[in-house]
């Protein structure tokens, strides 16, 4: 296996490569075969983007079958066949049940794409330009997204600065018993706090990147009637949580708020294909004609398999009621290996909301050791969060039982080898 | 069919279905087909995206394949198989052959990425933050790539600025007899010009939405000697000009220049599928892990029909003649409909290089007429320029001489009409 | 008195006429006399510039026999014996006594610019861009100061948006028992935070403009100490705080804290003649020659002024004590009227500290009440803060008690007036 | 005489005393002295802030009246009677009889500060956030003012890029035979050129620090016209060129055009006192209330000499055709300068427009031994142009036949030396 011909040819930016250091070949469901045929369950699951697993075979049968009557690939934007089925599945499969109007753009086929986007077109509607984000948010790196992106990672040496937006604390960010929307909430009603009055908010209700910190349904109400009072529009960032990930499709729907605008991505296809959407409130739909625009926003295979994925799974709330089933599964499992810990003198905790759940440990070191063990022993599981201290659980939502279990057990094997070796 | 669905689900911002409003379903090579069943020939192919034809048999193949067997889909930035394949295939195919030692990043399956990610690699290496771009240059839409795209549209009540690009003329802009890099080369070196130093030039060598403007070999040469002396990285879009729409692999193959960078993106999958590239001068790879990134980086399918396209046209100089070849029949035609026109009083000229090839007509409006005549005729055709008054081919390079000849059989119909009518 | 030949040939920008529409034509001391001869109290004293009362004498004196023997009055930045004088009292005077070794820039005549050319160099020398600011604080309206200044009323329909800092809550901010620098530090260590690692916190260590909040000493303890772990620059912004206003001559000594750079200007000249410094330690010092300049950055006849200010009031610790002891005095009686306020169901309270003193109000209908009861009787007072709901006293430092309780009567009227009407 | 205290004590940002390194005392009409008693002749007069010479008689005969009489010397922005006489002045000396109808801002009493108060203004007027600058301009170092200003000294190392502006080439930028306004007029008409629609254009008819290049009559005749059919504002930044400098109050009477908003400064108070002016049309003062302020902007001791300096020397033309006949003193002098240096190999040529003339010579090192030579010699004068290769004659306006001779005779002395030298 020649990984140096990579480290050779690849930039040096690659990261996932550094934590897993082999050349895979094959995938199907929540199972990844290297080139020398080494089996993995698969935890991480395209960061969100596999809800459905690895070459889902419902998706690929339809996709196949596209691919083989030559249906439109690239689309430009024109009017295809394959989107209208997308448009026409999407709005009687998920729209219409959960009494959402929206109109739909296709920006271009990655999340950062339908983040500027959506700002773009919230700045033009409002006239303002501030863009309120949250302490751990994560929205993308193209230059407009990044300036919504906590992480100074990607923020650093950027020669230029990433500007529009201004941050302020997620939900317990300041601690037990501050509700940091007091603070949100005194900032733009005083004029002189320096918050420039926002043309939106925009949010994720579980952040992924920021270390899977879940809003709670109280502080997701109040934001929402926050922003609804002032005329600021809330976009919910639905790339990570959505589509399931959190028991619901839309991660909004469990506080039963209606955001102005919506983007999703990662797991739209439902086949790992690129492709993203930012959903607007039919009345904020201001644009003129080509004011926005990229080569593959008619990426048509990926609207096949989106459209098959949300006849396949969305159709009734049998999945979604497996999706949480399977969740409070993960969290007992965390909230025990947490118990663990926190009995060998490492505080820890778990966190989380559906299938989307974190084990936070004490530091970043830590959780490398825990996650380099997993991998040693088959299962791909990463972390995240600021200083990497969180074991980030984003399994394929349709995995079996017995997989999950087996990858649980991985899990809590790599934590006690790392407790007994300390 | 069904338009009006389309017109209530799908933002005010669509462009395409504009001019061509009907529904496709199927495409093939040089073709497009609607749900009616209408059959075009297809000169817009992608806006470049589709330099092999839609859905390319031998490419299809080997898609087919490769999903068949499951291979990885979405790979983040895993080392895949696919992966490796598609890059040995490039360094064999193309960068040996070409005496280019390149290090390759894959920044996300879009253009703009590739742009933001060069710019921004471009001002971390030089510390400085200025980009030089030109009158005219289109380099995508998010927000660091925009301030390097010259059109007004995009840049329009964005609320904030689109920072870190200063533009000078392309070559041409100030008429004849003026080298405009007479212009540059004074105002880098006069440090009261307002020009700030630069970390790099950005720039198209044909310019495809800035209206087919082709710079001259000269002209090219200057440029890469003027960065060369003052250690300005020079980063070439090659994004609509590459993938051998000029008659060479590489726009810049013709200047005999070797840029520090260059980015490729839309025909570079071949099939039409999202995916976009950065090469960079070894030397250059100056990122920090995980600095750029972007969900969908690892699109594997991509890599697979890339690879195979660059097999299947790019491993002798056959393709390339063909190219030079089919561009010479459609400048004559083009010259031919310029006379034509001249002759009954409208200014006009041809313009262009390889198979990337504008009809320069008096302004916006008489272009219109001749693509919608065009259109009516079943070609697909469409316009660029800063007023829309080029008629732009960018049929696919695999296009037959049969096809190309229909095709340009209508235009000259078109053209025919519309001087007729007035 | 013709005040519509104003309203003519003046902008709509004006705003002190607007409270005050009357025709001044002289000053002395802590009073005003209108071209009518109606004299007043002053207790605005210029907005902190006269700290030493109008047309002091001793300034004044000092001042025609500089213009007498025609000392340079407009010097650019040439060496000049006005200069040198100045440079030396503030040596003797008040650096060395207080242990302080800056090195000084004469940046232009006005706040904001010490506060650009401060912010610039902190930029140069730690090659970060960010500068850490706080909620209500005002730090000038030229482009680059302005970005930390967080009145909104500047910042509105600005076109560009001004950026380079970032707001954190101030002192007291979120409310009793929050230390706002738990927020700051964790932020600041958070590498997910969006709060990007900043050149230097610029900070008014009593905000005049915002309201008149006094930070407390631990709290500006703290803040001195988290800048030094961390390597960022401290730059107490001293314009209106500074000159003894607070009972110290820098408002930093109360909390034996030694920023790295302190602005000053305001009552600097001593004598309201226009004019401004930087001071920065000495091994910051990392200009080069000329680039920050200024026209008036050599005007001498404020230097005069200066010099001799410092001789007046600073050689001994006497006029320390006794703007303290006058201080009380404000206090105690302002201490009273909110106790009045509270009881007729109005809730107020007084905060400050030395001459810099405020009554906070119910808001700013009711503060625009008493003040404007105030200047019908003779006294000149104004509010600040962020909805202009503090009364604001800051009456010359050098005021006679007699004065002072005259002036302080009259508010007290004001305020009885205002609670009578309600 | 102790330079080395103000080594130790000022910034190394100081740049005039490095090129005189010398301490000035004293300063009367054309002439300065130092502490140690050596008389200078001044032909750089404060960099064009004292046009009426150093301590002008009757200018302070009439400062020292009013702060005898204890006149306000600090106003904020109160009306004052000072303030009234100084508005009455202006518009019965100067606006009125030049049919000009503008409205008065007094922005603070920097130069710099006037630029940002303008295209602030000119930003909000116009929804557009563009202003269009030339190449060598120079308008301030304030970061909103510095987006207009070439010189990259100012520029560099900045930390955050000065935005919001756009350069063109002035005029004779690009060579003999080409009107750089073609190129303007052809980018502001091209939606595609980059050069985002302008809410202003600001412009040096004369460029000081420049070079002393003079915009020829036609070229500003037709840049006024560019900006009325486009609905630019045009604004004027007569900082350095007005008052008097070019042989017409402003500078744009030459041209005969009426700019929407001018800015004003340097020789404005005409004692060197600071001082600056807005005047824009009368219906383009949208402010609102403090929307722009500082300290300083009711200076009026500035304002009591700026009326005298009208009432002085603009009630009739004979001060106008003083200069302008001095102005061509100066001229023949430099034409047989340059002559002087053509003949003995050393390329030169004289410019500029009154009495603000250049000796263009072959690059700096050249330029400063001149004026060094001069310095030794008893003549203060100083280089501006981007690489300083500009030898600037900016004596007062006021200087006698005989002070003016024998400077230009030093000058020419000068001049002989260095060519004899080399």
């Amino acid at each position: 296996m020649d990984t140096q011909y990579f480290e050779r040819m690849e930039s040096e930016v690659r990261t996932y490569s550094r934590s897993f250091p082999t050349i895979f070949d094959r995938a199907s469901g929540a199972h990844l075969w290297t080139v020398d045929g080494k089996q993995y369950i698969d935890f991480l699951a395209g960061a969100g983007t596999l809800n459905y697993g690895h070459n889902n075979p419902a998706l690929k049968k339809a996709l196949m079958a596209y691919i083989e009557r030559d249906g439109i690939t690239h689309g430009l934007d024109f009017w295809t066949h394959g989107k209208q089925d997308f448009y026409q599945t999407l709005e009687d499969v998920i729209l219409k049940p959960r009494g959402l109007d929206y109109k739909i753009q296709l920006p271009g086929p990655t999340g950062t794409n339908a983040v500027e986007a959506a700002i773009r077109l919230a700045r033009r509607i409002t006239g303002r330009s501030n863009i309120l984000t949250f302490t751990n948010g994560f929205h993308g790196v193209t230059m407009g997204a990044l300036a919504t992106t906590g992480n100074a990672k990607f923020r650093d040496a950027l020669g230029v600065p990433a500007m529009g937006a201004q941050f302020m604390p997620y939900d317990g960010y300041l601690g037990e018993g501050v509700d940091t929307l007091d603070y949100v909430e005194k900032a733009l009603d005083d004029g002189s706090s320096g918050l420039d009055n926002p043309a939106a908010v925009i949010v994720e209700l579980v952040q992924g990147e920021g270390g899977i910190n879940a809003a709670s349904i109280e502080w997701t109400q109040r934001l929402a009637e926050i922003c609804k009072q002032r005329d600021i529009l809330l976009i919910v960032d639905d790339i990570q949580a959505g589509c399931g990930r959190t028991g619901k499709f839309f991660s909004f729907e469990h506080a039963g708020i209606k955001p102005d605008m919506v983007t999703n991505s990662k797991s739209l296809s439902g086949y790992g294909l690129p492709f993203a959407m930012l959903m607007m409130r039919r009345d904020l739909d201001k644009w003129s004609p080509g004011q926005y625009n990229g080569t593959f926003r008619g990426h048509t295979l990926a609207m096949v398999t989106a459209a098959e994925a949300l006849r396949q799974y969305w159709q009734d709330d049998h999945f979604e009621q497996e999706v949480q089933r399977k969740g409070e599964i993960i969290r007992d499992r965390f909230a025990d290996l947490a118990a663990m810990l926190n009995d060998s003198g490492h505080p820890a905790s778990e966190r989380g909301r559906g299938m989307m759940r974190g084990l936070v440990v004490e530091n970043g070191d830590l959780a490398d050791e825990i996650t380099e063990g997993a991998f040693e022993r088959g299962l791909v599981i990463e972390t995240s969060g600021q200083g990497g201290e969180v074991v980030k659980c984003l399994c394929p939502l349709t995995i079996s039982d017995q997989e999950l279990i087996q990858g649980l057990d991985i899990l809590e094997e790599s934590v006690r080898a790392v407790i007994d070796k300390r």
